[in-house]
């Protein structure tokens, strides 16, 4: 055993490996972080507002620079350093420094993988010409900005219609620009949102001036100058466009783990066990890179999102820097997002009907209209409920929530009664939610929603 | 066992009266509802919108009409009819039809008692004078409006400043008059809110122009033909004044069923089991009458708050209606409360520091201040998070939230928290609380409070 401080090498530096790294530094540990790219703690989440220039105060994205973490939180921090090869047997790390292409090898007690996931690309002819975009990291943004600002852009094709494309839509709009959203659904948010949970938001878009059309890019074409002009899709037609954002979806960056030995689950991610540890001893992982467990049935999933990314570099942190590796564990993640975009807010919490039936249970949904106040209150606006349960023990399995206001939060009561094994009953029956005519009707929409729940469930209600 | 229906009479027409009948046809019973006043299905808690004239659409707070709920609810309504005496034995109630002051006999198998509140008096000389009103039902509603719009009212004194005195004095603020609150505190909300949580709100009130007093009125004094001229208060000060508003709280009206053998419970209201039977065999209790467990730690507690009603008027029902009286049980209150006034939202769930440690429980408390959303977004307002957790398990108790937006959602998931008995750690290390720039900060407030709490007790976080 040595006495000496651990010594961990954290490669990745956007988002989960600062997290990682500044808590094993906390825990005792002597920490060196990688990145490749220029930039440090970058959050992507925040990338659609900063390009519609609605931040304030900051001029950028960089939450903390490279000097700030090394100063306040006790690790060294190398920007522009690849790590091309982990020997976890020996200790050994290969690093390149790009800024003059120099190789040379560290020795480490133990790794932390926080490389992240890359942007899915389309693989179509054309794609690398100039105004395509991905929205992943602070590059793309800054990109995408001085594009918008340089070129003359009147019409914006968006590729994907989750997330990141509705929010991207809505920055482009916001920006006075056209845009029309591809997804080969012919709807938006259409793996978080059961279809009949999406007319307000689908009329939100349409008011705001944005197509939503079911097709798929074929083709990206360009000018003479390598410019995009077009976009052609499986329907055969050309939609004229100056900019192209793709938003399809992310991979895990497994390349230099595998090339570890680290094994990839079936969600495509690193395969962790409770304490984010891999299958080789000495790496752990965190963040985007990392499978994590569902909590309410312990299947292995890829959820690459900020709140569960500084949960798991946390875990992968504190046990990568305890001598024993079982100082935490991970205690599974409750599938849970949110989105406000076109004045809707749109949140979902646990499972799905699909996903639900998916992981074997006998799943049933009800939807419900109600109100966000009272009635007789000015400001109450409609709100759609929809709730997941399972018919045996009538246990809520995960809801979606629809409204222009208060449906975020509402997720998040849900989160508990989901962790927690809350049922139908105890929603609709038990739970001391809050009533003031101001904020809320007298029975909040999530309590109807758990009495027609029961009443499907064939119990009184 | 008869085979007819059972028989059931409601004592009570104000809420919980109204919902017990409902649910007691519902589940097979004959049932007759009995109230003195003129009007059935009134709630209290919007009159102070009803009297700032904010609310829409409703000419009035009468949700629904005895006729209405005759047609649609199936039971029968007799407003004007005050129940002198019940006699449990033979099951004989004795009513007034005060219409034309006659009185008569029915039998009953059973009775629920949902006589509800009284409004506390002040008990000092001169409280009998004109214009001198309490917040209970709907004829003071009525009353306060009348005499709004035909006194010259310039000033109005609001004596006591809990949640329907602050809402009564931003109502009178709202109708362009001038409100002082007499408060012995000093401060509002002074029994929900720790002192250190009460500054938004004081300034708020501060910068409305209303103004909070230390004092307590000991004289009302009046003009020749008996019209509220002044207050004095304890200080031996006078307050000129032609409307004064009292509002310190209400007391279980339980004369009908103590002169039927009910006891009374430690808080005043009527002693019950959790089927929501008093120690009278064929009597229940339901709403603000009625006294409640606490679900943390089984105290008896008087909780006269609209949520609450709803589900013992159920409960009684339920029980009162099957034939063997096990149907189904209260499973506890987690005493949760939220306002929103003077453009601050205040809301508290579970248990203050000072009521769990009368408890018994060895409580710890902490304060954060944060945002609302990140801080980068426009319209981030602050937000102050206390939370109180148990010292031994870092249970969570309690929680208070103010800010001038997303305080009462965040309460109501504290509810579920503080319900399902999760830990400080829990909440700050385990919990998918859904993270979006326009919608929340990055690191939600609740849990930046948990990560507090994990310090204070000493563990790590």
């Amino acid at each position: 055993m040595p006495d000496h401080p651990l010594r961990i090498a954290v490669i990745g530096g956007l988002a989960s490996g600062p997290a990682a790294a500044a808590e094993a530094v906390r825990h005792g540990a002597d920490v060196d972080l990688y990145e490749a790219g220029a930039h440090v703690s970058v959050g992507a989440c925040e990338i659609p507002y900063f390009v519609a220039d609605q931040l304030e105060g900051k001029a950028d994205l960089v939450v903390h620079s490279a000097e700030e973490l090394e100063r306040t939180r006790g690790f060294r921090v190398f920007t522009r350093h690849r790590v091309t090869a982990i020997d976890a047997r020996s200790g050994r790390l290969t690093v390149t420094a790009l800024a003059h292409n120099a190789s040379r090898e560290e020795r480490y007690d133990r790794f932390i993988l926080a490389t992240g996931a890359r942007a899915n690309r389309l693989n179509v002819p054309g794609e690398d010409a100039a105004g395509v975009f991905s929205v992943r990291d602070y590059a793309d943004a800054v990109e995408i900005k001085r594009w918008l600002r340089t070129e003359d852009v009147r019409h914006v094709v968006v590729v994907g219609g989750g997330y990141v494309g509705v929010e991207m839509a809505e920055a482009m709009r916001d920006r006075g620009l056209r845009a029309t959203i591809l997804d080969p659904s012919g709807r938006v948010l259409a793996s978080s949102l059961h279809p009949d949970m999406g007319a307000p938001l689908a009329a939100a878009i349409k008011a705001s001036g944005v197509a939503v059309r079911a097709e798929l890019p074929t083709e990206i074409l360009a000018d003479h100058e390598g410019r995009v002009v077009a976009v052609r899709t499986d329907r055969g037609e050309l939609i004229g466009s100056q900019a192209v954002i793709v938003a399809i979806g992310v991979t895990p960056r497994t390349d230099l783990a595998e090339s570890a030995g680290v094994r990839v689950g079936a969600s495509g991610a690193l395969a962790t066990d409770e304490r984010m540890r891999t299958n080789v001893r000495t790496l752990w992982a965190c963040g985007d890179v990392a499978e994590v467990h569902r909590a309410i049935d312990g299947r292995p999933v890829h959820w690459p999102l900020a709140p569960v990314a500084r949960r798991t570099a946390r875990v992968a942190a504190r046990n990568a820097s305890a001598r024993r590796g079982d100082a935490d564990r991970f205690e599974g993640v409750t599938p849970s997002v949110a989105v406000r975009a076109f004045g809707v807010e749109v949140a979902a919490a646990g499972l799905s009907e699909a996903s639900a039936r998916d992981a074997g249970f006998d799943a049933l949904a009800v939807q419900i209209r109600h109100v966000t106040r009272t009635t007789v209150q000015p400001g109450s606006k409609p709100i759609d409920v929809r709730l997941v349960v399972d018919r045996d023990r009538g246990r809520i399995l995960g809801g979606q929530i629809v409204s222009r206001e208060g449906a975020a939060l509402r997720a998040d009561v849900l989160v508990p009664l989901i962790r927690y094994g809350a049922t139908a009953r105890e929603l609709a029956e038990d739970l001391d939610l809050v009533y003031n005519p101001p904020l809320s009707p007298s029975v909040d929409p999530l309590v109807i929603a758990g009495s027609a729940a029961l009443r499907a469930l064939g119990r009184r209600g």
